[in-house]
């Protein structure tokens, strides 16, 4: 048999698994940000017409995961895996999408590098021959996460300017070796690093190191450089944590000078928005990538794309605990068809 | 290419990747039960020498893996994936041991079904040449969940007799092609099942159905019958949701009178040990897997096993929310060497 482990962390898909549709729905916040135009949904309404934040983030994910299989005529029940992920505790938003939808599930939890942890699973799933469809699928919820997280929005806390603004919005990209679509060559699966951050309001440099980590670990294990991308686009580190995983990228001598870019940076107009230092949550480099970059894909924009998604793996319960904050991100590498 | 699916949600795995390794680590409680005889390592402190329940949990979950490494003199570093989970928010007892471990890391959370959902993914890896070493592994701790999904442990608060008692214990398992070890031959992936039970004290009768819809699958898509298994055996249903299993399959024609049985029945003396309807929790039939299943299968007393973790997928949050309980099942099949 072949091994497609190459180097330490980086799998090589011989059969290049095809993203066959891709779907974004975003809440209204992100339907006046600079990307409302790639959307397939805006919703006028966060809470979905549903009792609760937590339910409209549910039926986000289930009704995106809908909106992929129906672009392409696929029946839900030939789908065979939905690889899924939010931020809520037990992923109640997962879950309750997972039970409406009946696809076989597998839960993930890997804060907001989800998408491209369950990107990396999906296209083994196919290019390992376990099944002919699979959904990738995250979510996360401005209101939902908020109070989880940190305050009651009804408490009216004050948020520091290193805060960011967990994106309202879910994504779902059906993979498939039958079809035609942008397809995943590598996929690179982290570790997790911890520089010591404390402060939850700063997530941004808590997760910086992890994405340098899997990026360097990338282009050692491929043999690629930066060069060989059009875009290198982390998940999530907002403007506080893009411009150290820069610094911290051209001090390891990888020049990601003028094709390095951040979801989080990207889905709000931070100044105008008041978003502070961006964009985060599972559903941000979801959208981004089901929305936006799906479709520069598609329309070969963008030729080769190293998307990393990046989650701060932090709990109430473990800074209270005096730990500080451990992060993680996982890279897939896509290209156009 | 192979396709290895076969049926609805089942895939057979033709390289048939070995259980070369395992480790179960358990709390005192555990340690004075049925299956004590079978466990690695018994603890005599539940705190584990540290300040917190939870990290305790996670030096628990961290220990099992080193020590199912050190058992076949494998290193920490040459392992390629971490595929583990647990019950507490944000994977924390999982996620931390993955900081320490420094093994690529894939969170997962199925709650009590999160040990065959581990193995499954870690099968998949290793039969699919994507790396040559995976470790599933999964841990609970009575104390960490007691105070998350009900209440402090202070309170003294009186226990019904339908509830279950969560394990305090870590299970690993090591995977490969190459050494010697029990083989997964096939995995079926659950989906999510809701009979509309409300009682979040009466896990066993939410998780039953999930355990009966995986296993009618599995036999359906393999053509296999409950003769082909020496043992047949459920998660964490306990003693009512096991004979509600027993019961709902049994109408499906499918006769397990002579080789059901279930890992929270297994492990606790429910009536001398005051556990009520059994044990639960991901750390329950991890260890009972992993410590007293594996020896059994390494000793040829069972040579056909079907494992079938089970998961109430339920949060504090959905109940609140009048939610029913989801639940899920994902089953394993191992053969001895």
């Amino acid at each position: 048999m072949l091994n497609k482990k190459i180097g330490k962390q980086t799998i090589k898909f011989l059969e290049a698994p095809k993203i066959i549709s891709a779907n974004a729905i975003v809440g209204p916040k992100e339907g006046e940000g600079p990307l409302a135009q790639h959307f397939d949904t805006i919703l006028d309404d966060d809470l979905f017409g549903l009792k609760s934040w937590e339910k409209a983030e549910s039926k986000m994910i289930e009704e995106t995961v809908k909106a992929a299989a129906s672009k392409i005529k696929l029946s839900i029940k030939d789908i065979d895996y939905f690889f899924a992920g939010d931020l809520l505790n037990q992923l109640m938003s997962s879950t309750f999408a997972a039970r409406d939808l009946q696809i076989p599930y597998i839960g993930l939890f890997g804060a907001c590098s989800t998408l491209t942890e369950s990107l990396s699973l999906s296209a083994m799933m196919i290019d390992g021959g376990y099944g002919d469809y699979a959904v990738a699928a995250t979510s996360s919820h401005f209101s939902t996460a908020e109070r989880q997280f940190r305050f009651p929005l009804e408490l009216g806390n004050q948020r520091p300017l290193t805060s960011q603004w967990t994106v309202t919005g879910a994504g779902a990209a059906i993979l498939s070796n039958k079809g035609k679509g942008p397809s995943i060559a590598y996929a690179t699966i982290g570790k997790v690093i911890d520089f010591g951050i404390f402060d939850a309001n700063n997530m941004g440099a808590a997760m910086a190191p992890a994405a340098v980590d899997t990026i360097k670990t990338h282009f050692s294990d491929t043999g690629l450089s930066p060069s060989d991308y059009d875009l290198i686009i982390t998940g999530d580190l907002g403007v506080i944590g893009m411009d150290i995983a820069k610094d911290l990228l051209m001090k390891e001598g990888i020049n990601v000078s003028h094709n390095f870019s951040d979801c989080g940076v990207k889905i709000f107009d931070h100044e105008k928005q008041d978003t502070h230092a961006g964009g985060s949550g599972c559903g941000c480099s979801a959208v981004v990538f089901c929305g936006y970059l799906y479709t520069e894909l598609i329309e070969k924009k963008i030729k080769n794309l190293l998307l990393v998604s990046t989650g701060a793996l932090l709990s109430p319960t473990s800074i209270q605990q005096g730990e500080s904050i451990p992060s993680i991100a996982h890279a897939v590498a896509i290209r156009s068809s």
